[in-house]
């Protein structure tokens, strides 16, 4: 008997995320879904462009639950619409970023979070707080190359990785680390082999997996958040994001 | 010569808030203009609810900007896009909730937040972190009405507050009370009175004067947000939610 | 293809804990095995109990990784060793308290822990800061019955955690519940069946499930403790505690 | 119709602050008034200078609530009195630490605090925590020129502040400046200046400006701060330091 | 050979501590000297009184210390002047709050502090965090009993403080007692026999001989406060304060 | 009238501590006695050595208690076993760490942790956090020397210890050093003065002198640890580490 975890990607840009990413991750008693937005940002590399995705997340997560899945994994390190679709939903929703940060927090005492691009920083920070994780908190890396990009040259992805991993275990005493981009899918493996390589035996973490296999590990244990702390919302009258159940359009 | 500052109510219900209930705060140098949501919920009562509000929030203060508006007031507690907009936005951008919270920090040592209902407390005790601000954070109440029920009965909304406050006060140790919904404008004189014939000479912070005088301070000495903590987004392809300069829509 | 767990409860007593308690985790590709100290207290209810436990514990888990076992989990929630174990082994190392503790902080916002008896919190309190999660804890309950007595009236045991449960809940506001005491395994449906008929939705954390397929999620995600958080301990001459590898019976 | 606001600064030393300094933020319904101390040091340096300067600020203080000033400026960024001046008035007492500290903590993530001398930095970073700012406290940096020299050379006072600035942007994250020493009114458009120069766009706290303003803000919104945070001294005998209503000659 | 220690009573008030109070800490190895104030408040019950009493205690440190003192302590639970005489002075100068705070953390895990009056709640909270001492801090009572009025009735007196310390202790879950006036010195003894009598067996910590055997401590330690922490202020023009070597009387 | 101390160093090699280290130490009223482990590792280099210490260690507390110590200083930075030996002594029982990190969060603001070897970094952290003191930690700095080969060269280790101490205070900002292992004891008078010469005015730390002058104030002030916070441990049967009155033989 197998379940399955509907992965969202909230973006609309087709491509950067295929089944076949997804096919490792499957077994016999667990299989993945996935969906893409029709409205929303390309990419996502700032608050504004989360803003932009949430609604069409919403719809999308809405539709996963009535079909089936058994838990939600939206797939971008700052959590978009995580808390609102706790709120919409009764299945467990994870976060990529959230997933992440809190293993890290499990397996180790001071964790760096690589990512794309400078910018996003502040946005990390403020999930980094909301979940409580300060604490181990020791390094923020950027290696300056949009999402829509990554995929260009993956050598010199790995490069960039594994010189801003060092880096943060060098220069800021960092013993593990969290690959901070969805986009980096895959490449942990690579980063693991160079660190060790460099004799530093530290943890890389692939958000996917990592909060695909929690999330499993929740359906196992008949675990979801709880609705006391993320209340469904009342069915009122709204303009505009339909959506059934909760958001009816106004009369007139 | 006189600025003006825009308020903006992130729902599409009309009539619940008024040129009228501004005007006081009007002043020679200081007008203040106003915009509801064409597309957004009937009111705020959850994460859910300002995930549908933000994008068209972000669409109003793109244009009040350009419209020559000095600076933003968001007219809600739980600072829905608030971030969002400061990414968008060089002019200032205030939450009603971040106002009235920093206020509340500054003016007292354990402030007490009161509000509609107890479902958001988990969503404001989030900015409260967010903010930095939980150190003086003693008390959350909550009156039991919904919002857009405020109006019914002010001698009742009164009574309630009062009742709430006094008990932030002695049960919780507040020595400050927070009205915790843009909702409660024009409460404040009635709630302070009720609390000095207790004998509880506390402040009461009304969180729409408040952030629009603070607004109008930031102004008058030339600070707003800053651009390297919120960077501008990169325009980029879109779909659905057009916001000229940043969102343009896909292709094909 | 499947891999083994090992389950070690760091007590000398035997039927406290029995294979029949794990057989409902087991899957096709996971199975558990078990332990029990030969050297160690009958039970643990005070870091005093605690320290007795750990050398013996030390080699429990040190034979289980050389005996092919995949991961850890230690079947107590003050998680006796927990550093130890992780500084001495490579595979995963969990602790029954640290793994319901970190999904209490991610499904809910204000966790309760309840547990056997009021003499152990201050032990509690030490792992919840260690593990920086002191944010989102909000509840301490005891039903004051002594580990060992847990079993003797299964009714009475589920009556007095669901009424602290309940307290929990009204009284200080938790939104989900940790079983604090691995002891408790089978009981969770039964409190989350008296608190929903009571119109509470809140979830009840189950520690050991919890932390089982947490582990899993561990594994199959290809990732284990950082060793360079957690060191491997020097080989060095020792009296008294023989642990192959590591302490060296002193010459002469 | 205009009220009037009272800065203190707190020192003996005549010239360093004028009432040209001032009058730029004067406005037609807003004035300022200055007062020196009579006895205190010569400039504030530690918590020494300032133990010596209270007691008269205070009488000053207590003299201007009666002249009718709608709200106090301490005229410093250790706001030595604070809270000994909130106990004796009714009147908002803002400090200019206080009020540059909250406005850094509401416009940016991580602040830097520039200012003449290292060996202020523990008193500085006392206030910081003591208003509950120091989760985005970012960067500490002095210039190293004693308060009563930075008049001597403007020029190599803002180039010194300018350098400073950039300091604390690149090597230390800062994404806002404060101006940390009132001595430095008026210099914060040069600095802004000269970053944008450099490519950085953060906003420069001046914090006199930033302190009149907010005060301005607070007297427009009703509010002050909360007399059950700062209870009203119980008068009493006292020797030396006569304070009319509050400490009276001891008798004999 | 023996060394004294400088206690020093900030107030004007004579009486109210004798060295009858203080002979039965003196050993034959520590003698203890006393100073009252010439210039002050009565007694001190807010952070007005104490900036009165500071100016003064400055002159009677500085003093002491040239006099041979070894170490001074403050005897005022709120640590008036603290840091001020700490930059001043370089022999160990402490504080009773400091020294009652600091061991309260190291001996049990929720403190209580029971002081005169609700009203230096704020005060006290303020030194809790200054000193980074928050952590363990779990309740705050008042007897509601001016500090001169402290003598008038001894039974009174301790049956006060018993019931709040039982207080503390059933109600706030306090497990340690720290007396929070200095002018309840003696009562330790009467308070821990009412406690132990009704089962609890929490320390209750006498604040003066806490500090003075700390002080004690420090001077056979070869300890003092790190002048790079609190440097010693530079020599300058003042009025009204004169402090040879520090505040010189401004020409002219 | 004398009292004495027990020193117990929680390792089984002979001649590293002599009781001609802690003669310095005794005083007419104060006498100093030692023990060794006969069971545990040769030295304490991580969490896995102290597990190996601790049974061990409780023994040789309780012998202490029962032949009249009136407190036990834990010989070793990391206080292994603090808390369970206070569970069963009602002597005060300090650890080395302890006294070391309280006392440097009453003399500085920022002090640095100077040790054997980065890798016991975790182990130190844990404790500081467990003591609620990482608000003032600056700076941790390692030799990287091992325990055993610290007597070795006397000069090349006061060399190491100056430099790494002047790091820190120069790169990290710290204003106070702890010497981080008890086998230092004896060198803080030799990096004080290299400190000085350097022109650093900081406090150097040596934990051992400090632990036993504090367990001194302790007795003569007549406080223990709480016996709330630490309840005495249930006797109960045990195998493996008989401990009379608490770990009885199980039968059979």
């Amino acid at each position: 008997m197998s379940h399955f975890i509907q992965l969202i990607t909230p973006i609309v840009t087709r491509g950067v995320r295929t089944l076949d990413d997804l096919a490792p991750l499957e077994r016999d008693d667990l299989k993945i879904r996935h969906s893409l937005l029709e409205r929303g940002p390309a990419s996502i590399e700032s608050e504004f462009d989360e803003a932009l995705s949430v609604p069409d997340l919403l719809r999308k997560a809405l539709e996963a639950e009535q079909a089936g899945a058994k838990a939600i994994v939206i797939d971008c390190m700052g959590d978009p619409g995580l808390h609102a679709c706790r709120e919409a939903l009764s299945i467990p929703v994870l976060g990529a970023g959230q997933a992440a940060l809190h293993l890290a927090n499990m397996l180790g005492r001071r964790f760096a979070f690589i990512t794309v691009l400078q910018r996003i920083r502040p946005m990390i920070e403020r999930i980094v707080r909301d979940y409580g994780l300060a604490q181990n908190y020791a390094s923020f890396q950027a290696i300056d190359i949009p999402v829509l990009e990554l995929a260009h040259d993956p050598d010199a992805l790995h490069g960039a990785l594994s010189d801003k991993a060092k880096a943060a275990i060098e220069q800021d005493g960092a013993d593990l680390i969290v690959l901070g981009c969805t986009g980096f899918l895959g490449c942990a493996e690579a980063i693991r082999a160079a660190l060790l390589e460099a004799g530093q035996d530290v943890p890389v973490i692939d958000p996917i997996p990592a909060a695909v296999h929690l999330a499993d590990a929740l359906i196992k244990s008949g675990l979801s958040h709880s609705k006391a702390a993320y209340p469904r919302p009342a069915a009122k009258p709204a303009a505009g994001h339909p959506l059934p159940g909760f958001s009816e359009p106004t009369p007139g």
